[in-house]
């Protein structure tokens, strides 16, 4: 039988950090202070670094802007994106924590169909606590919910389910559409309530956010990588979704479970999507060729750290993508530099 | 962008017809008189044919004893499983509709959170006649929903999806779980009612029951068989479960798709676990073989029908895990017996 999880959720105080990109005071955590106030915050001050970044008072937090990356990081600084959120990635390869929860600066306290505050680090640390099932659909979902459990026909092995390595939440309000569905939809907001958690079967690749985000450090951390954003680059707004193919084609390799659905939060306001379609643009042309080349990723069985799966990853992306556009040379050698440069900050997990 | 189901559903009253296999009076259609008065029912008449069931009046409908199934299918009734839930399937074969639901005597209307009646029939019609996405996960769940559309990463090459074969719906109050599960949880009633549909991504198999569930016969018809149980054969409530992994492998073959989720029927009372373990126990063992025989089957390219993608799924079930048991090798006989009656009721749709 599943393992009911009506047990009290570990607040794991000491083993998660908070990690938000940002460019303006961070008023946001007013709301958020019930839930994220015993937790350590780690901001990356994105765009001018001479700009003061104001944290309400009582959180406790480190913060980095562009100059503390260059000095931390020298010449491998290259591979942290500048004026694009991708540059919160930064703040995953500094922490010491096991385990991380990213979230965005618009995006506030959602109030489930009873009325009551959602506690998303919660629900996301229940999702990471609890096994993922990637083999086989269980049809009322998360099988070791309250409440819930393998329906008949589901294979008695495979109910032990596999260690989890990522917890992606929704949004309610503003839903994370493209800039050609914003333009068309500008006034569809998200007002379903989906209560449900489910395993992003095995082989099955899917649009990763990095609005509401957290993950086991330890399990994924160096495929954690958001690209080459903004500043300089062709494309932006496409950092979570790379990250979100690369980690699925290495939690499937590595026998990792991804859960998607709870806990949402409430998303604000959307993005320009004018400004955005400009930053999508080549994304959604290339896009036709990154998908069919994850889909047909193989990672040789010796790749048995996420570090070996990552550098593999990026050579069949230097071969295989590169002939689309230079930039794939470009992030496949920036994947190599952000593999040594998170060596560099932690100790090898091999 | 995905278009929004809000126009009218279809009531298909003449593409459509409802089968119920039982052994009792049928007394539940009175709650589901609203409902299913207009659609013509295929009542498959379980057990003693001398027996009288009762249908409410005002039904439209055909039944059929074991000795109306006999006559009219001679020495190929074989195929068809008595005392067991198994046999509805002939229903689905003397249908001359484009439709199928089928549906369990104990099951009842459901309410939604709101208290309204959920017209089950009508969510699965909506779930037939609006696409899958079979090949990438939408994290919205249905794109195809009001309020709801493909998020930002999903390749615009994929939105259009593919036809829907098989609308699986779902069931509150008690759960469909397997013996062993029932009895370690015998008061456990399923209350979460899980506002989404979802398509079931290729490569990936489920649970598929029957007691809720529709499909499109032209699309996929001859896969639904629902096997040897019961009366004779060493199992049973593995029916809707082998139809289920047959019909998968055929759909992602055929690049078909298979929804799952809504609509919830109301199920009224456990079966009795000590029986069912009884039926199930050779199930659940050899089950750990049939899994990763379907999770392996490769259909040729030139199985380009449900009859020849079912004809061949036979051969490689006689091959594979015929060595397990001598029910295997029966149990693919009657695949390309149910082939060949089907195709003597129906005209072939090659």
């Amino acid at each position: 039988m599943a393992e009911a999880s009506h047990k009290p959720v570990p607040l794991l105080k000491d083993e998660l950090d908070i990690v938000i990109p940002t460019i303006r005071n961070l008023d946001f955590l007013e709301m958020w202070r019930p839930f994220f106030q015993p937790y350590h915050l780690i901001i990356v001050q994105d765009g001018d670094p001479s700009k003061v970044i104001k944290v309400p008072e009582g959180f406790d937090y480190e913060l980095y802007n562009r100059n503390d990356i260059n000095r931390i990081l020298g010449p491998k600084a290259s591979c942290i994106s500048f004026k694009d959120s991708a540059c919160r990635c930064f703040g995953y390869m500094v922490s010491k924590k096991k385990y991380i929860y990213t979230i965005d600066d618009d995006c506030f306290v959602a109030k489930d169909p009873s009325g009551h505050d959602i506690n998303a680090l919660e629900q996301h640390i229940k999702n990471l606590l609890s096994s993922s099932t990637p083999y086989f659909f269980n049809t009322l979902y998360d099988p070791y919910r309250e409440g819930a459990d393998f329906v008949r026909g589901y294979p008695f092995s495979l109910r032990e389910g596999v260690p989890t390595a990522v917890s992606h939440g929704l949004w309610l309000n503003i839903p994370d559409y493209d800039a050609p569905t914003q333009l068309v939809k500008p006034r569809e907001r998200n007002t379903r309530y989906v209560d449900a958690v489910l395993t992003i079967p095995k082989g099955t690749l899917f649009p990763m956010c990095g609005m509401n985000l957290a993950f086991d450090r330890e399990l994924i951390g160096p495929a954690m990588y958001f690209g080459l954003m903004g500043d300089g680059q062709p494309i932006g707004r496409y950092d979570d979704m790379w990250a979100g193919w690369c980690v699925k084609v290495i939690t499937d390799h590595l026998g990792l479970g991804v859960k998607t659905g709870l806990p949402y939060i409430w998303h604000s306001k959307a993005s320009n999507p004018f400004v955005n379609l400009k930053k999508e643009y080549k994304g959604i042309f290339w896009q036709e060729d990154i998908i069919p080349f994850f889909q047909n990723v193989t990672l040789p069985k010796d790749c048995t750290s996420v570090q070996k799966c990552y550098i593999e990853l990026s050579k069949q992306v230097k071969e295989k993508l590169g002939p689309i556009d230079p930039y794939f040379t470009k992030l496949a050698d920036a994947m190599v530099t952000w593999i040594e440069a998170w060596d560099e900050l932690n100790t090898p997990s091999e």
